[in-house]
């Protein structure tokens, strides 16, 4: 039986009433939550009516295997607190479409996956760092959420079906499907993106300790105001991280808080987080090298203490070759002068996976830019077209 | 019989022990508190035993009044949530000295007052805007604390002994001695600070609206990133208000809360406080027009809709010139070449009582410039050099 996209949107839709919430098509379905456990049994069900063999890891990722060495598809089916509909659900329920379809054709063996907690609930790729080997499961179990609630304490929910880790050299390749979530190929009025790679992330946490102090009897010479150091920094950032950045570099100052917090008090301390994305690790270097400048610049120049915390990140990661050449052939075929190269601003679990598989990803257009959010949603024809060029690479390989 | 420091000292620290708390000699003691209210009825049986009339009005002012027309001198005893011992109490304690050492001595009739409230844990200065008449006592019981709680439910916890307003006209003039809140006379070296005016202040709360986004898809161009607002407003009216500024004006961005404040995503929203304060109103209003004018830049400029809200403040109050000269000629024969004139930065009752009745403070020096905050603090021969000034200058009058 060939590709079927009824059965693959009507899929598509009963994910969604996993967690159906919000206006639009608005989906909550966070990590390891009543809903997100019942919608990957549900998902582990149509896997097994498929004749694929059923595999929940220790962590939960779940797997619909097909045979001792495949290709992979898929994403992941948990939710931001308010997300939307396709997120990850559509990579998820595109690959079971696909290894369905090639089983039920006799076609190469395909399997699918879906992570989880790709939405960090606990971690940040939590479900895929885990199988990859990023971090431990003794690692991940101590992480804890928003609640305070651990990782620990929350898998056991899902462990009865639980067994081992699947091997990496069980699949020759990984391909996961998205949407954009940004306002790019909506605007070009493109249908397919190939990804060229996906950008690296740093991140650092930022404490300025200045002196209280009451607002009416400190004059502005003396005083030693944590917020304005604050937005010192951020403008200058902003200056020098422009002399560095192309068009695709981002950054973000999106935490902040100040102390304490009061109209008639000069604010004694500000902690805020700032965090830049690029594709090219030696631009994150001189960004990162930028931060420490510009800290040290602020700390003497307004008189205050500029403490930076740990330096996190994710190093960008090179899609491969192989994988890439054979999504641009079929968007090519099936999508012509409507797909385009880009590379992805958000992170994925391919992010992860390519650093023990080759991994691609393939992207279709968010209407309006539009992600992790209720309003979040994509033109039926392009996920039908998605799936398709996706299909037509997957049995080419 | 003639004034008595030492009894004036063992009042003041008498007066501490109800809510001594915290490092140093930190005091708790938040207006309509359990220990506020113990520490009124003290301070009125102190009242009492000195042969003055014990007056409680019904928003919880407490007079000791010595007869149909005086001086009166005073100020107030509750504290800031984290206070010192001084504050308000000093000028209390010493109103209570001279009227009680000029009632012993047959000397001129001295009244003594304690304003409730001064502090703003409901209002602003509560209990002299309301004996002031710059708010009624409905008004005022419908003022909430950060707990929600509203003034006419606690304020019935001393109703017991209210009795009626007093008239203004019982008193000629009055005079409130305070510490300085600020470095300038620690820094100076001087003893005595006789105060020109209480600067005015004017606040007002800003929302900026940006578009709430993915801080990895959304280019920096695209952008409407209400933080990057905050911070563009913040620079161009640091910019503008010192060219408008003299040496004695400040401004204050006290307060700032931005949304959904997560170092991934790019802020949608930013509240915020900004207050200015100056001796002279026109400056003041032309302050006021500023920010007007800037948030219209900056709505423009970046892309975000900006809302002001109500631009509320206080009038510049300029002090008494008799009661000036009285506590000049003082200071001058008790403390020559160390005392000064200066405006006052910080708010007190007395700016409320001038609406009313010719009024006068002098002020004694903060060591440095510590206030509001457990540590506040004054040389012992500062406290008696005030309160001797204090005393002279109210006999001649």
């Amino acid at each position: 039986m060939a590709l079927n996209t009824d059965r693959f949107l009507e899929d598509l839709h009963c994910l969604r009433s996993f967690g159906a919430s919000g206006v639009g098509k608005g989906v909550i379905r966070p990590a390891f939550s009543a809903v997100d456990i019942a919608a990957r049994r549900w998902l582990a069900s149509r896997m097994a009516e498929a004749d694929l063999d059923v595999h929940f890891d220790p962590i939960g990722n779940l797997f619909g295997v097909n045979g001792p060495k495949s290709l992979l598809i898929g994403s992941h089916s948990d939710s931001q607190p308010e997300g939307g509909w396709l997120d990850g659900a559509l990579g998820v329920v595109a690959g079971l479409e696909i290894a369905r379809a090639a089983k039920e054709a006799g076609g190469p063996p395909i399997s699918v996956v879906n992570f989880q907690d790709e939405e960090g609930r606990f971690g940040i790729l939590t479900g895929s760092d885990v199988w990859t080997g990023k971090i431990s499961l003794a690692e991940a179990d101590t992480l804890t959420d928003n609640d305070g609630l651990a990782l620990g304490a929350v898998r056991a929910r899902m462990s009865g079906r639980a067994r081992d880790f699947l091997p990496h050299d069980m699949f020759h390749g990984f391909i996961e499907m998205h949407i954009e979530q940004g306002p790019g190929m909506d605007a070009a009025g493109t249908q397919i993106g190939v990804v060229s790679d996906i950008v690296g992330i740093r991140e650092v946490r930022i404490r300025i300790l200045g002196r209280q102090n009451h607002a009416g009897t400190t004059p502005m010479a003396l005083r030693q105001d944590a917020f304005q150091a604050l937005s010192e920094f951020n403008q200058r950032i902003n200056a020098r991280f422009a002399a560095l950045a192309t068009a695709a570099t981002v950054w973000t100052l999106g935490y902040a808080d100040i102390s304490p917090n009061a109209s008639s008090v000069v604010p004694g301390c500000a902690v805020f987080s700032l965090q830049w994305r690029d594709g090219d690790a030696t631009r994150l270097d001189k960004m990162e090298q930028t931060v420490c400048e510009v800290a040290g610049e602020i700390a003497r120049d307004l008189q205050v203490k500029v403490e930076l915390g740990d330096i996190g990140g994710i190093a960008p990661a090179a899609m491969d070759a192989r994988l890439k050449a054979a999504l641009r052939d079929s968007a090519e075929a099936l999508a012509p002068g409507k797909w385009l190269d880009l590379p992805s601003g958000a992170l994925h679990d391919a992010a992860n996976v390519a650093q023990v598989i080759p991994s691609a990803m393939l992207f279709v257009p968010s209407i309006g830019g539009i992600s992790h959010a209720f309003d979040e949603d994509t033109k039926e024809a392009d996920l039908v077209k998605g799936l398709e060029v996706l299909n037509r690479a997957a049995l080419s390989l």
